[in-house]
């Protein structure tokens, strides 16, 4: 997995995200280096072209978050953009190419939202920061439906294949930022050294999700609260040692 | 909401799962009463359509629980079945038929994994065995996708109609089970007079859907173990004063 598709913090800029699309978009195209010849005009072009195609992406990933990956077909996001299928073939070669493009693109959404701005922190204050960032990301509805992520690891969860497996990995990237901030936070001596920090990961993440479930299914307008209460109780009681049970 | 399609613990049985069921399909046929005149072959073969419709509904559950709740049509379902689809339709009128038969044909199995074992324990007891219950039914994998309702939520979240207020309705319900045991518990004295039973509920419901998220997406084998740690110290923490933050 290139490093420009992965949820990372340290290395993404908006620079890196720029041409880590333009690379993908040659690596589809079948070239693998910039063509020698290319003349300024045929950069201009390509420039607009990709333009066009975040453009579209970005209205793509929005009605994703609403109607599941799934659903979203070429015709089906051709006649909601009001454009040709023949125009959005020639972006995206197939539904599983589309697909691939969305979460690529609300991967970018979420580490402008969430991850890139705790860069500056580190160990319990970038814990925090993550957390904080990712509770406003999803109380303020980045995406009209909802965690776009969420959604799209359950929907996918028994869909073998490509979309699939960037699920997967984007997942397991973004429960590592989460447990890496930890281990920084043990090494700093911010909070206590048996912490588990993969099971902290993982409560902060279910707890996240779960408002995100109770938002949107029950329209809760105090779902988000109730989530940041438990996420940072759990990240208290990981600076204090444990009570004796009765 | 009829008492038969709720996740109700106290006044289900198999009896009145089986009278709901019979009472819904005469309000689908229009008839408010049995008729008067039902000689015994035509009980037959109303228990026999039954029979036949619950076969039908239980293997449609599965399926739905692999593929979602929206993709799974008459067509589809009648050629995964072998059966046709006019056969069908005499059963389901419509797809948002055939979907909310699917959704109360799940809660039938939910009711008899996880709430209804739990029926013969009160207080914090019950509390315990619901959760115990959950985790066994998203371990075991009771529906081969995984947990029906984490799934069917989040796809039906942006989808108003019938199959989203019910689903609505039944994890409203389920709530309500988790929060009305934590009561009881409190009213026993079991677990502090302070403890919030509705953060209580939100936080054990986050933690389970957690682990099933978990386990579907990372083949995750310890998935449902770290939600039971998480959720059996949250309830030990409920019992315990609380401590004094640094």
């Amino acid at each position: 997995m290139s490093t420009s598709s992965r949820f990372d913090y340290n290395k993404t800029n908006d620079r890196a995200i720029i041409n880590g699309e333009m690379k993908r978009q040659r690596q589809r195209s079948g070239a693998s280096q910039p063509p020698a010849s290319a003349t300024p005009k045929r950069s201009r072009q390509r420039l607009r072209g990709l333009k066009t195609r975040r453009a579209i992406l970005r209205k793509a990933v929005n009605l994703a978050s609403l109607e599941g990956l799934e659903g979203l077909t070429i015709g089906r996001l051709a006649s909601t953009l009001g454009i040709s299928k023949s125009g959005l073939f020639a972006h995206f070669g197939s539904k599983e190419d589309l697909q691939c493009a969305i979460v690529d693109e609300a991967r970018e959404v979420f580490i402008e939202k969430v991850v890139r701005p705790a860069h500056r922190f580190r160990g319990l204050g970038r814990l925090r920061i993550l957390c904080e960032n990712w509770l406003s990301y999803g109380k303020k509805r980045v995406f009209p439906g909802g965690c776009f992520f969420s959604a799209a690891s359950l929907e996918f969860d028994d869909r073998p294949g490509r979309v699939r497996d960037q699920i997967v990995e984007l997942m397991k990237q973004w429960l590592e930022n989460l447990e890496q901030a930890a281990r920084d936070a043990k090494a700093a001596g911010e909070i206590r050294r048996e912490v588990d920090v993969r099971q902290l990961a993982f409560e902060i993440q279910a707890l996240a999700m779960g408002a995100n479930w109770s938002s949107r299914l029950f329209r809760d307008p105090g779902a988000f609260r109730s989530a940041g209460t438990a996420i940072f109780q759990r990240i208290e009681q990981a600076k204090e040692p444990m009570q004796p049970r009765k």
